[in-house]
């Protein structure tokens, strides 16, 4: 069902991060749902959480066990969000980091918890600490793929990636997993990303790089505009590999190979959204700001309208005009704005282009994959965000999802 | 189709208002697809147009005719919404103010043009001029009914309500008729609505009472949020009733009738939503200001996952909680924020409230009217929104639309 979806080839090791997955029957039997990742001493660390005022608890205790510096050990549960369960959630999610510490040997503020699963019910805390064994036993550095699987919920393809790169003749790896499909889910605590690099990188250096790659990739993601309650990302840095030095051409390389990790777990996620049976690019460009072109993005990629007729395969641009007439862009001006699908023209200077035809706009809308390039004629700004159709299945699997 | 929709009774004539309809072929043989009003000499006038910068050919020229002061007749077309049409557009919808001129003996500029259809084709202005004389000799001002059934493009039942008053003894008549079948058809040109009364009622006052009514009623309304690039909302007043004075109660009477007249054509139009299988109230209390109730209100009403969970009759307050925590209002605290559905309380100071059972939700749930009924716990403001839910149907109807 997903829209060309990457394979999950074998992931890259990283010095000093070992992952182990296991089954602890959160949900459902016989199913891979918990996941351990510990890190090597000295691993720095980075990470951005939802920006949904509801977090959920494992949210709550990641965030002030970071205020403790870096963690030792990551656990993370699908089948179970522990969102909107109040002082009990945040008490199992403590448990949950207490018993992972104790199997460690570490402190327990230095294990950050993350859930993903249905909102409103406890987490069955005694079959997660239960479950911790067998993942420490499969602590390894090659653990990535099994780790990839371990976190999917209703996601139809595991998601990861690698990137190596060298700086200065020092190897450098980033290698990540993800899980979602589409932000579109909060029940479902839509996106986890985890994401580790044998760089060695200053804490300020390592935050700044993952806000940038983040903005770039996660950030401009949408398949329906609802945001989690679980969201998270985080990257590990276990120093052992390539120095990155602030302002260098190291954290150029580091920033590049990073963003490049983010965003093609970013778009396997748009690719595996409910439903989805088009992977949508929009870019939109000549905006007098970036703010400004993406808000025309946005509009356009949540519009049910747009997406129902990329979903018919119908090149409806009336629908596209009006989305960007609506937008809240400071500055626009629609004599000037032009439309392509792909590299067929069929808006110019506000109008219909004159040369435009149905057959050209139907030959391009009936490929899986299509992208909506806006000029809006008034500056040298561009945004660029990715998204899909609006599908009969998107309203089945999420009427169906709790039945 | 449409979610209990109020039955058409004979809407009550309005003094020195005559409306003519027609069919003029437009789009479809054989069906009532052109409207003409023609007010009495005298006759004050109040209008609001779209704030989608797309607007189409008839509001450019309808808003630069209104410059010259009252109108003394409309022209409406169902079948065509000339937008997207350039100049070309704007010539034609000229075209078509000057034949109706001729026909009235009046000037071009006192005809004000509304359109409503398909974007992007131009307007078959020859067979609209053929249409207007039998428009011509219908008119009466006993035909608001069939200019009802005359404005309706995919809606499913027609629209149109009267209030009665009386003011120091002297009676009062507000009638309006409207289209669209939610806000949620840009290229459908979704909304247009003709309201008329006999109040003797000084320009600016009528002004500001169909502001202040246009924006507790079709401001208030939403289906997938698409705003179109054709709606228009008029009121005239003919001048040989009742007289309103500013601030004193015979206003207070109009507005209040006059929203009443405005609240019936929005739901009426939620009610005939594409696909709606559910007519939802999402009403937001509590809040610091408006604005905050309003942000919440319509980020509920937005929610695919809401939509799609009210269509399924689940009622999952997870993505309700998710969609408050995500909202962008100004002062948000979640654990003072309760919600209820109609009369069930489902989440208390932020989290599942203790005496809710699933049983208890689901009996809501299976009605096909409900209320959301949100409290923020920090002031006395409050926002008011109504919607549908998001069925199969949607999709198909938009999927389906131009095929």
């Amino acid at each position: 069902m997903a829209v060309n979806p990457p394979a999950l080839s074998a992931l890259e090791p990283v010095v000093g991060i070992r992952l182990g997955t296991g089954k602890a029957n959160i949900r459902k039997p016989d199913r891979r749902d918990l996941v351990v990742i510990e890190c090597a001493p000295g691993t720095h660390s980075a990470a951005v959480f939802t920006r949904n005022r509801f977090c959920a608890a494992p949210v709550i205790v990641a965030r002030e066990h970071r205020t403790q510096g870096a963690p030792r050990a990551l656990i993370i549960n699908t089948g179970n969000a522990n969102a909107g369960t109040g002082d009990a959630g945040i008490a199992d999610a403590r448990a949950c980091c207490a018993a992972l510490a104790t199997a460690l040997g570490c402190d327990a503020q230095q294990v950050w918890p993350f859930s993903t699963g249905v909102i409103g019910e406890r987490l069955p805390v005694e079959r997660i600490i239960a479950g911790i064994p067998a993942c420490k036993s499969a602590l390894s550095e090659n653990g990535w793929n099994d780790a990839a699987y371990g976190i999917m919920t209703t996601d139809t393809v595991p998601k990861g990636t690698s990137r190596r790169a060298t700086i200065d003749g020092v190897p450098l790896t980033i290698t990540g997993i993800a899980k979602g499909a589409g932000m579109i889910r909060p029940d479902m605590a839509t996106m986890l990303a985890f994401i580790a690099t044998d760089a060695r990188v200053a804490p300020q250096v390592l935050e700044q790089a993952l806000h940038r790659a983040v903005d770039a990739s996660f950030n401009r993601i949408t398949v329906d505009g609802d945001t989690s309650t679980n969201d998270a990302c985080v990257l590990l840095a276990s120093g052992t590999g390539a120095s990155i030095e602030a302002g260098k051409e190291s954290e150029r390389i580091f920033a590049q190979a990073l963003t490049e990790v983010c965003s093609v777990l970013a778009q396997a996620i748009v690719r595996d959204g409910e439903g989805a049976t088009k992977f949508i690019t929009v870019e939109v460009d000549g905006g007098a700001s970036e703010a400004d072109c993406l808000e025309v993005a946005y509009t356009i990629a949540h519009s049910p309208l747009i997406k129902t007729a990329f979903f018919a395969s119908d090149p409806n641009w009336g629908r596209i005009l009006a989305a960007i007439g609506r937008a809240p862009a400071a500055q626009l001006d629609v004599g000037r704005v032009s439309i392509h699908l792909d590299d067929v023209c069929v808006v110019r200077a506000g109008g219909l282009a004159p040369d435009y035809t149905e057959a050209r706009g139907a030959a391009v809308m009936r490929q899986a994959e299509i992208a909506i390039r806006v000029n809006l004629g008034l500056g040298a700004a561009s945004a660029r965000v990715w998204t899909t159709d609006l599908s009969h299945d998107y309203v089945r699997i999420n009427a169906e999802y709790r039945s």
